[in-house]
């Protein structure tokens, strides 16, 4: 039979999912996993947020949105923007997730050949998105504590360069980034009119100090976030994203193509996510931080995450795949570090589930750190 | 003060939507305007599929879904078309609508210069999703009857045609194409190893034949469909594409990184959509469809529409904006037809209002044409 392998476009090649696919296919087999792989919160959206969504629904606000999004959520983000930065130019769309706001900002900003540079280790769709939009990307070892060294990037800077990507809480480590560390950052990208582009999807994820946002050092800075991970909204596809109004307004155009809007009861449910505090479940999630520190001390050398929900430690031994391979024969589920890196010396667990699966998560490791190769 | 217009990529030059923005800021000056402009169903959705939304979402079903679609529902759109076309390498997956589907399809499929085959006039993304993923646009003229000449298509193939779009019932002629052309222009693509690409939006929306999909008559054609319009669902942006598996295993991959997944609710309500009758809905739109007919014949040239829910009438005088800015001064909303064409002779007005307002717009229109300009 003929295959339509050949009419797939060169672009496609730069895409390797392989590593999570031969993670999902493993995990396909277990029945009732010890899942630390996934990258949600394990509880459901707030009741107050589900109560606007099927209001929303019930009232048959189920139409097309504005591109840019509905009039009252965009305009109570602006209003808070507008309060928290003072920034003249700086303009706010809701997109379809984080990742929908990241897809339209690379296309918008990156010309072929354009450099992009991200942090070694990085959520895996900047790299992927990057490449879509046929920028290259400079990663930018953090190795071993995860923090940025200013230096490296004055090194890594070129002519080329058109953009820096952050992204504190981070995953895959669950690192904050020194607040001194990231002003010196988003200043240097300033004058040297490289757009600093801020990932803050887990800002209420910041477990032991105040989350600063990369704005308040750069006025051009561009931020994504949104209420995937504080309000449990994964699968709603409800994001948000702000910084100069002329690029804000080139992503509405493009949006408009593509996206065409966010799902619009989705948008109405942010305006009561927006109202809905989250602060518990930081309590909670700051404990199952502390759970797992403890838990991997010893066997595992582990930067204890600040924020996000998740933990980055070392390979005891062998590749992440062998490493996740003895995993799944333990019926533990985790994500070798390769899938966020150029490097295979790492792997991450998500701090997302319940106590009880954390302990069995732990005590997993513990073992099969032990038995060795 | 600054700005930031140098750092926007050159693809977004190609970009026009001037001509849609403009006509909504005259728009939003009007106080309940005769709305002829909008390009959706004018009820809301079934009550059984909202039941299912407001389920799901009850059950938190709210999380990230896989990106191919959650398993009822791509299981049971792919049961339907193994049974409609018995294709041995055709899969389906679920996007976040069809502008979602058509985005991941021209980037997965074109590279730098591929040649893409529209039909003018076209739905205004067609050009913009195709420039955006670097394919060079190839118009081909449907004027005045909006049916395909083969000899025309013929002549348009080069070696760097890479696609075909066809899109019947047709936004914004309202045109069917009559079967035997849909058929020999499948065999041809098919022949000389062209993707064809049905945007099947509208197949609900056939008024005077049964709707033929494309992929009766091509083994290999690539059919994007969705809810939006049949279920008046545009805002929950859900659709499926199908076609040869290595092409939907490509544009999955692709779905991961940008849209990640169609919401996840909207895609258990989309389960219940596809058993929801709405044959009464497309029975009241044919009447619609009559009444403007009707209404317009006289001082307008139309061809009837035989689908969807748009009309495509020849200006009576004057540039499409000089016409559609005279409506406005009568209150009425319509769209120049150079939104959907490289010509300016045309313009789109659509049937999904109540019949008191296709009625009203019907009389404005009837005293402009009259006025002259």
């Amino acid at each position: 039979m003929l295959t339509t392998d050949h009419l797939i476009a060169e672009r496609m090649r730069s895409f390797d999912s392989s590593g999570i696919r031969k993670m999902f296919e493993m995990a396909a087999k277990l029945k009732d996993p010890i899942n630390l792989s996934i990258g949600e919160p394990d509880f459901d959206v707030p009741s107050d947020v589900k109560q606007s969504l099927i209001d929303a629904i019930q009232a048959g606000k189920n139409g097309y949105a504005p591109p840019q999004g509905i009039p009252p959520l965009r305009e109570e983000l602006q209003r808070r923007i507008n309060r928290q930065f003072n920034h003249p130019n700086r303009k706010v769309m809701v997109t379809s997730g984080t990742s929908g706001a990241l897809h339209l900002l690379m296309m918008t900003l990156l010309n072929p050949g354009d450099e992009v540079i991200i942090f070694d280790p990085y959520f895996v769709a900047y790299d992927a998105l990057a490449n879509l939009a046929e920028g290259v990307v400079k990663p930018i070892s953090t190795y071993p504590d995860f923090q940025i060294d200013l230096d490296q990037v004055s090194d890594t800077i070129t002519d080329r360069t058109k953009m820096i990507i952050v992204n504190s809480p981070c995953n895959p480590t669950g690192i904050c980034w020194d607040a001194n560390r990231l002003r010196d950052l988003a200043v240097l990208a300033q004058q040297r009119g490289i757009c600093l582009v801020s990932d803050e999807i887990y800002s209420d994820f910041s477990y032991d100090q105040p989350h600063r946002c990369a704005a308040e050092f750069n006025s051009e800075a561009i931020v994504v976030s949104g209420f995937s991970k504080s309000h449990a909204m994964t699968g709603l596809r409800l994001g948000y994203a702000h910084g100069p109004a002329e690029i804000i307004n080139a992503m509405t155009q493009l949006q408009q193509f593509t996206f065409v809007c966010a799902p619009q009861p989705c948008q109405w449910a942010g305006m009561t996510a927006l109202e809905s505090d989250v602060s518990h479940r930081v309590v909670e999630y700051r404990r199952k931080r502390d759970i797992v520190v403890e838990g991997l001390r010893g066997p595992y050398e582990l930067v204890a995450p600040g924020g996000a929900f998740f933990a980055f430690p070392k390979l005891p031994w062998g590749t992440g795949e062998e490493f996740a391979q003895r995993a799944v024969e333990n019926n533990l589920l985790i994500i070798p570090g390769k899938v966020f890196s150029r490097r295979d010396t790492h792997f991450r667990i998500s701090l997302a589930a319940s106590d009880e699966k954390l302990q069995r998560g732990i005590d997993v490791l513990r073992k099969i750190a032990k038995q060795g190769p």
